[in-house]
């Protein structure tokens, strides 16, 4: 067993304090990582405040883990000692089910293991995340990652990354096709780089003004300010398609009025109230609004590829561990760009 | 010009009454049919009653229009006197469009003009519908009709046919597939002729137990009733397709949850609320909500093709047009199977 060095929410609302536990044994088919770095999601305060019902104490969050690989099974064949990896939401699935099969662990059937607060199949107790030390994982759910890059801005991929760069991959986004992008924070920031990367127009669609700047340095091509009724006419039926990172509770119907022909809304988010959806923005023009939930580990390695290859790196601002409990707050104020990532050397 | 006699809605919600104008003279691209059905689609009653908003009166609905060639203007090419044709919803459109050019009148950008109760472009005035015994259409908007086939019973293919076979295509509905079908009237039974016409295995969801019978004699291999929790949990995650046939309120989220992942449903008619979507119901299973809107001439005509080929034809209780009030209100309650057809001859 591996005494392990972690930060926990005790209790639901209770503030992230020093907690200490034992991960398993490196399992011929595991992984051990020394964590370096890891990101922290909006879903790790969702669940630190129960806002989705069913999280058990005490929670380690955290499932944007890169790091060193430092031990590895018997009969780990993807892995060696030394290397860069990374770790998203998913430490398991049922692997037997047909989304699995596909390579579309997001979806197993009977659900996949989440990388913290859920049943751990193999030691029982409930999976750790990755504010913590290290971590062991099955190396099947295990990412890759190129050697020499910042790994501090490449954990927030494994999350934000990967749910932004799914959808637009399963839209089958082309160059030169116009996309939108709702909402500039963690997500948002992450899908203007890859859809940029893609070779779509990209536009920002916000309601800061101050954001345009950052936007376009960012790679967005235009920059439209939803409360401006004349700004929102010029790009009606405009989109091919419109990715949506908003979770708060935003009228959808305005936004559907902006699809072109046969376009489409991919939502990402859970907004805490069902949205109401005039349905003739469906009918009038073919469109379609859809969800997507991250992405599967086949899908997350070729993200974190094609991020290597154009050089994308989400923006982040490194905080010690011990500053997470303020961070929940600034992030809840906007206030980051555009992700926190933990420096695990600090815990 | 045509001295024409038909049936018009003098004013918002008064009954139609016999009423006389005249239809433009053939021009060099027209086509005249004598009218010998039509069929009685909801629109004509919600446009009868304005419950769209905008009508204009006197109002002649009906936009399901058969009848028999009897003069073609001097560069007509496509159509010759004595042949059967249909007209549809549309009568022209502004044919310069992206949509016009891809063959999808229906989402002409400045819009299509319908048969009924919209400006005419070549007359002034307004387009006046199939509740008349002749009508004047550009040949590039008149259907071909297979000779030999009971023409009160393709009447209703112009508008239900197109606007259940259009999605249906769209989704590309592939042999084996599992296509829902909620909602057993005039739209609905078309669905489930054409969906299992195209080899998929048809589900009728419906809340009348008492039309299990109906639906199978139909073509659909199954039936649920969607009051049965146990029955409805059977279909979890279980079909392709669904085609919501119904525009009066239900909860969609409760159909959401039987498809499966990547599976989409597709809304025909605009209930009078806005419906609530839980979003979780989307991402959970990357599922999709779209629209579809009748359908372009080339789709019309290839659906009439497709029925005639696989002999499929709409159930109809041909009335006289001096019944249309009281099929209004039997409509209303579902008395009918499955769709009305006016006997222009009864004029």
């Amino acid at each position: 067993m591996h005494p392990t060095k972690a930060y926990a929410a005790p209790a639901v609302h209770a503030p992230l304090t020093p907690f200490s536990f034992e991960r398993r044994d490196v399992g011929p088919h595991d992984v051990l990582i020394d964590i370096k770095f890891c990101g922290v999601c909006h879903s790790d305060l969702h669940q630190v405040r129960d806002e989705w019902g069913g999280a058990q104490f005490p929670l380690v969050p955290g499932h944007e883990i890169v790091g060193i690989i430092r031990e590895v099974g018997a009969h780990v064949t993807k892995f060696q000692v030394g290397q860069p990896a990374g770790v998203g939401c998913m430490v398991d699935s049922c692997r037997e089910c047909e989304s699995c099969r596909e390579g579309l662990e997001q979806y197993c059937e009977p659900g996949f293991t989440g990388t913290y607060g859920a049943p751990d199949k193999v030691s029982g107790g409930l999976t750790m995340g990755g504010y913590s030390n290290q971590i062991v994982v099955n190396e099947d759910f295990v990412l890759r990652i190129a050697e020499g890059q910042p790994l501090e801005r490449v954990a927030p991929l494994l999350c934000a990354g990967i749910t932004t760069y799914s959808p637009l991959r399963q839209w089958n986004v082309q160059p030169g096709q116009k996309v939108g992008v709702i909402g500039l924070g963690g997500l948002g920031h992450m899908a203007v780089k890859i859809a940029a990367a893609m070779g779509a127009e990209v536009t920002v669609l916000s309601t800061s003004p101050g954001k345009e700047a950052d936007a376009k340095e960012l790679g967005a091509h235009k920059f439209i300010v939803t409360k401006d009724p004349a700004a929102l006419k010029e790009v009606r039926s405009y989109f091919d398609l419109i990715i949506n990172t908003v979770s708060a509770p935003i009228d959808l119907n305005q936004y559907l009025q902006l699809l072109r022909r046969d376009g489409t809304m991919v939502l990402l988010g859970v907004p805490p109230e069902a949205p109401q959806i005039q349905i003739f923005n469906l009918i009038g023009g073919r469109r379609r609004l859809a969800g997507s939930l991250i992405g599967g580990i086949a899908e997350t390695q070729e993200m974190l590829d094609f991020c290597a290859e154009h050089g994308i790196l989400s923006d982040v601002e490194v905080i010690p561990m011990a500053d997470i409990n303020e961070a929940y707050e600034r992030m809840l104020k906007g206030d980051v760009k555009y992700r926190f990532s933990i420096d695990l050397a600090t815990l």
